[in-house]
């Protein structure tokens, strides 16, 4: 089967905006897009039907730290790969576990074969290093696998985030060897990403960027950005990113963020992005809507009978009211985590579908100005 | 608009099984049939479309203590009802709270007025008389309104047995009362069924029959049992219950019971169950199927790749597998608990369902003799 592809359909006028399509084995992609995520081969509290029909999502992600912990590759690959075993069959990627090993587990000790760690289920140790990394996302089996990296904290010292980054580069070669002595293992291609590091020092990323793009990945991703550095701080070295990165492939920026997160940095020219926000937040009662960010807990949705959004199409959002979903949090009901998190993705898949259409329309912009305001606007 | 009718559509030969059709205000329920517990609103994990479209649940049951706490029949009445609330617009029935005072309340005090409790949630002093369930039930606005009652515990002393069913004899009376001098509130009508008590005594048991059948109402229940005694007892005394309860009403067992139970009763004439073993096991991994009875959490099933129960039609059963919901328990993720509440709902209203066809072919008897055996196996 054939390699991951980018077509390229437009790019806003006064913007780096970019409306695009992603072509894999499991299926087409159109950017800029958004990723549920999928932890441990669910994104949590929500049907693969549900995240089909009412979120409409076009590909989710898994994590690979989760995965290879539960159920683990040997169950992994005798289901035949993750879109076998959890049944969703459109395009998924995975991580590289290494944000998790940093975040999660016990113990690590970084050396340059990889990551000694211990699991924070059960406290047995394992060791990730490009290739065990690489081989556990062959056994997924994700048509698009992430490269092995660390991603240093904020604030990191410039000889630290400099030494980092040029281990991941190290390992980012390792991993691209071991794909290229391993075959896909399930008969459809598998696609690396790199990912650009060098934390907040323009002339690393810069570097980064350089010896990333020199790769000629299919795509490529911006890591160790939205880990506590100022919003500000976080736009700025996106678009030094999307600068340096080739302009034909698509840009993946991990683990970002809220609603307005997600439109500056489209307007900085990203087109994939991926966020645990809508779903944690979510089970918290913290929701997402066309008319701004609601604490649904709050007395004062007791005896709002209008719907969750009315803004928003699908069943879910239209169906239930603001009272209801209150009460279910407020009686504590399993009810209230997978009605928000199907509110906050379909919320989420929305926006990026809007900004695409406003992109391909022209008047990206304009439209993003207001949206700006309207998303962030507390309810 | 129209108070509840049943038709009695068969009996079965060489058993007391029946089919019927019971037409409420919200449509019709075809006998035997299984209702969902709704505790506070919702049925546990399980969304209204899901109710509809996967488990093909035709009535589902609200707690009137539940609701009457939370969200409070102040919001309930704002919204027009509980049908209103959460979007339900099929048959309810809502129990009389009587139950719930006694399993979860503390420092009750009961006397021929009625029952103070403190509320399980914030400790505060409530009365429950035949007079505030019976408008608390208004208010909820369910379709079919349960008497207040007081269940003895098993086993009770003849002694209090008797006191006790005199009690709710005269607590009925009060309840017929409160309703004849009361108007519906939401446009429809509410039905009163009276509840048949008198623990395991056959004398009382048939006493309570007579007085609850004088009362001639539109169905009847039978309370007090499947409360801890042995399986055979509960069996008999629903026996005696039906001889000496109207042909020509429907007959609602409270609060039973397994697969074979249900098969069991059915057999003994009875039309109406509910029970919350289907979702409350199934949250803690215990699976209802055409197969038997599996404990999902097993190791044994990690690598089992058929759908989660092959013999039920609906989406859920068959796009998932063994393995995938047993991964989904193993990792403590929440869409186990949805799946599975999914799975032995279908599996209950298929089962008397299934039920239903057999009775109206004339052959229910010995159908019924091997499907005890099918469900009840431990896989
Ligand atoms: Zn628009
Ligand atoms: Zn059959």
């Amino acid at each position: 089967m054939a390699a991951l592809s980018f077509e390229l359909e437009t790019t806003s006028v006064g913007s780096r905006a970019r409306a695009g399509k992603i072509s894999t084995d499991h299926g087409e992609i159109h950017t800029p897009i958004f990723m549920p995520v999928g932890t441990v081969g669910t994104v949590k509290a929500v049907t693969q039907q549900q995240l089909k029909d009412d979120v409409e999502a076009q590909i989710i992600l898994g994590n690979t730290y989760h995965l290879y912990l539960r159920p683990g590759t040997e169950v992994l690959e005798a289901a035949g790969g993750l879109h076998k075993f959890n049944g969703w069959d459109r395009p998924i990627l995975t991580d590289s576990g290494g944000y998790q090993v940093f975040s999660l587990a016990a113990n690590r000790k970084i050396k340059e074969e990889g990551v000694m760690f211990q699991s924070h289920i059960d406290g047995s140790r394992h060791l990730f290093s490009p290739e065990s990394v690489m081989d556990i996302q062959r056994s997924i089996g994700a048509d698009i696998i992430m490269a092995f990296d660390e991603c240093p904290p904020y604030p990191s010292e410039y000889g630290y985030a400099k030494k980092s980054m040029e281990l991941t580069h190290r390992w980012l070669d390792r991993c691209i060897q071991r794909l290229a002595d391993t075959p896909d293992k399930y008969g459809y291609t598998q696609n690396l990403f790199p990912i650009v590091q060098g934390s907040t020092y323009k002339d690393l990323r810069k570097a980064s960027c350089e010896y990333i793009a020199s790769k000629q990945a299919v795509g490529n991703a911006i890591g160790g950005l939205s880990v506590g550095e100022p919003e500000e701080m976080m736009y700025e070295f996106t678009e030094l990113c999307t600068e340096n990165l080739p302009v034909d492939k698509p840009r993946y920026l991990m683990g970002v963020g809220t609603p307005w997160n997600i439109l500056e940095c489209i307007d900085r020219g990203i087109d994939m992005f991926d966020c645990v926000m809508p779903t944690r937040n979510g089970r918290n009662g913290m929701i997402f809507t066309t008319e701004g960010v609601i604490n649904i807990k709050n007395k004062k949705w007791a005896t709002d009978f209008s719907p969750i959004d009315p803004g928003l199409d699908n069943e879910i959002s239209r169906f239930y009211t603001k009272a209801y979903l209150r009460h279910l949090f407020v009686a504590d009901e399993i009810l209230g985590m997978q009605l928000a998190s199907l509110q906050n993705l379909s919320f989420y898949l929305w926006l990026v579908g809007e900004a695409r259409q406003h992109i391909l329309a022209g008047d990206f912009a304009s439209w993003k100005t207001g949206m700006v305001d309207q998303v962030k606007r507390r309810c």
